[in-house]
């Protein structure tokens, strides 16, 4: 997923006190303490990042749905079908992140054992980043995959209705000197968020990305956010948007209708209280060492060193990068200087920990960031 | 993919006919009976569907890679290492529809014990469309997933030399009454074909597509063939064509890096006689009953059954469509009328017919097509 761009004025938390924080907070909410952990780890990781639609951003709306008693905090993950090398899991819809660790280190496990493993989840909740799943598995070794369905935002091509969420796919693998190769992207060109942010900031979206509420293409994004919808990637037909569908939908298939949870149009929305997303999740271990020596991270190197030294256009604003590069360097930052919070978002949090009776986290300095 | 126009002047040739013609073919040039049936199931499949730069119209390049040495038609798969989920193949270079045929049906087999499994295979040719793999696994009620490297055309973003083949992804999975849904996708906007197909019709190409020789963008067929490239699906950095390059990246990660094939700017041009493209491929397969007492069928339905009714926008040239339908429906047509061959394409299959001393496919009528 692309960056936010830091905020001009910012106030600055440490990750570790944000992440305390955040596991105080879940905490307070009725989570066991592992629980919290895991939530905890996956949003400070999207804010360390630079997502920070997905980070603890989202801590007020989950807040909600568990005061609305829509999302259970408790709830722990069983499995309740499979074979060896793809198992089906109930969520009993407790907090997303949770179930996904459990899972993805689950297929991990199985994977050493078998090559490759899946395990789909039905009854889940939203479960931040994408990626967080699928670098878990890395880390270990292993190719990991990561796909969720998400509450419909986004048209079929020739269509002006959200029928299919910004379903988003991440695939990651140990990639040596260069790190991990993380591709974590929505099936939609931008997602909702973006144009959120556009709207805050008065900018324009790029063309070929949205339509309206009649279903022309907008570049406004208050006529977006006014009843308007996302288009797939590739955008118009003409520029192949039905591949961005095509992909969205298959996202769908391997989660939503695999698992026999929600899917398309059925999804509840993230923010609404009116009853459980039962999103449909699928996680994905293939383990390199059951087809390979021992030599697959140095091919990735070559891989990479391949691309990324290719001449790069007249006018490219940059090298070419590989995929969760910009994520990386964004999280190497903040890990020494701070996270940077922009102020609404850093608001909301006092406020929920007002709500909670907890203290906010200390906020170190506060900057003017920009390029 | 999409299909291409039916010619204005055509040969139509029928199915059976063009099948058993290039079995035939194929025969004579040392395939042995069952490996020539494969080659030629896969290639008619192609005509049928309208992607007739993956057909019968490659039969002269094979037939020149055989002839050269690079393709051996004789060579069966083997199984050189792997565990239960997933295997490494060796295709000692043997003809690419044969391999893909022998490692699917494997595929669906362990599937149906594990729940899911893949094999990778070094040593590839190019297989036709991946799309015919999926299918395969799709008609034994799985879903199906094909994917394979393919020759360097394609930039990363912000790089102008191309690095990454068109690297297409193909899943398919049983539809009840839809029939069967398939995706199958190059993870660049459009393909070299269209580029050519555009280049004789005298057509410009659409805006973020493709680049020319000095990595400026171009709407030029005749700027793209003489040294251009393509742009990933998305286009631009603008509207998000790194997810377009990601993509590419992964399928790359996932047979050429994974099966220690070549991959990237190392795989050898398909039509170039200076060795083998030693490509790397992928099929995987994922049985719903692990995970499911009977409904997948069903569920799908739903799906598609709500996304093809939803509303469709001002002025779309047709109805929501489903990935698959329009090759779908040009089957139909062409098993009824027969296969519509462009002039060039039969006469090339006239000239290498006369070159192996075989007669060429009856030709039906010569009909005049158009909208």
């Amino acid at each position: 997923m692309p960056l936010y761009d830091y905020p001009a004025d910012g106030a600055v938390v440490a990750p570790d006190a944000l992440r305390e924080w955040t596991v105080e907070v879940v905490g307070r909410l009725g989570t066991p303490h592992d629980i919290s952990t895991d939530v905890a780890d996956v949003l400070v990781a999207a804010d360390l990042r630079g997502i920070a639609s997905h980070g603890t951003a989202r801590l007020p709306i989950y807040a909600s749905l568990i005061e609305g008693g829509v999302l259970d905090p408790v709830a722990r993950p069983t499995q309740s079908a499979g074979a060896a090398a793809l198992t089906l899991w109930d969520a009993h819809n407790g907090w997303g992140p949770h179930t996904g660790r459990v899972l993805m280190d689950d297929c991990v496990d199985r994977a050493q054992r078998l090559g490759m493993a899946a395990a789909v989840t039905q009854h889940a909740n939203h479960y931040g980043i994408a990626g967080w799943y699928a670098m878990r598995a890395a880390a270990r070794g292993v190719i990991g995959v990561s796909m969720t369905n998400s509450s419909p935002l986004v048209a079929p091509t020739r269509g002006v209705t959200p029928m299919l969420g910004t379903n988003p796919i991440a695939v990651a693998a140990p990639a040596g000197r260069f790190g991990t190769l993380v591709l974590d992207m929505a099936t939609s060109t931008i997602t909702w968020g973006r144009v959120e942010v556009a709207a805050r900031r008065g900018a324009e979206l790029p063309p070929g990305v949205a339509l309206d509420k009649r279903g022309n293409p907008t570049t406004s994004p208050d006529a977006v956010l006014g009843g308007g919808c996302l288009l797939p990637l590739g955008g118009p037909e003409e520029t192949a948007g039905y591949k961005g569908y095509g992909l969205a939908l298959i996202v769908d298939l391997l989660t939503g209708v695999l698992a026999s949870a929600n899917f398309g149009a059925r999804v509840i929305g993230f923010s609404l209280i009116d009853g459980p997303s039962n999103l449909g999740q699928l996680f994905m271990a293939i383990d390199p060492h059951a087809v390979d020596p021992g030599s697959f991270e140095a091919r990735v190197e070559t891989l990479l060193d391949d691309v990324t030294h290719a001449k790069t256009a007249p006018g490219a604003p940059g090298p070419i990068l590989i995929p969760g590069q910009p994520e990386a360097q964004r999280e190497a930052e903040q890990r020494r200087t701070g996270i940077v919070l922009d102020r609404a978002h850093y608001e909301s949090l006092v406020s929920l920990g007002e709500h909670l009776g907890i203290e906010s986290p200390a906020v170190g300095t506060t900057r003017q960031y920009g390029d």
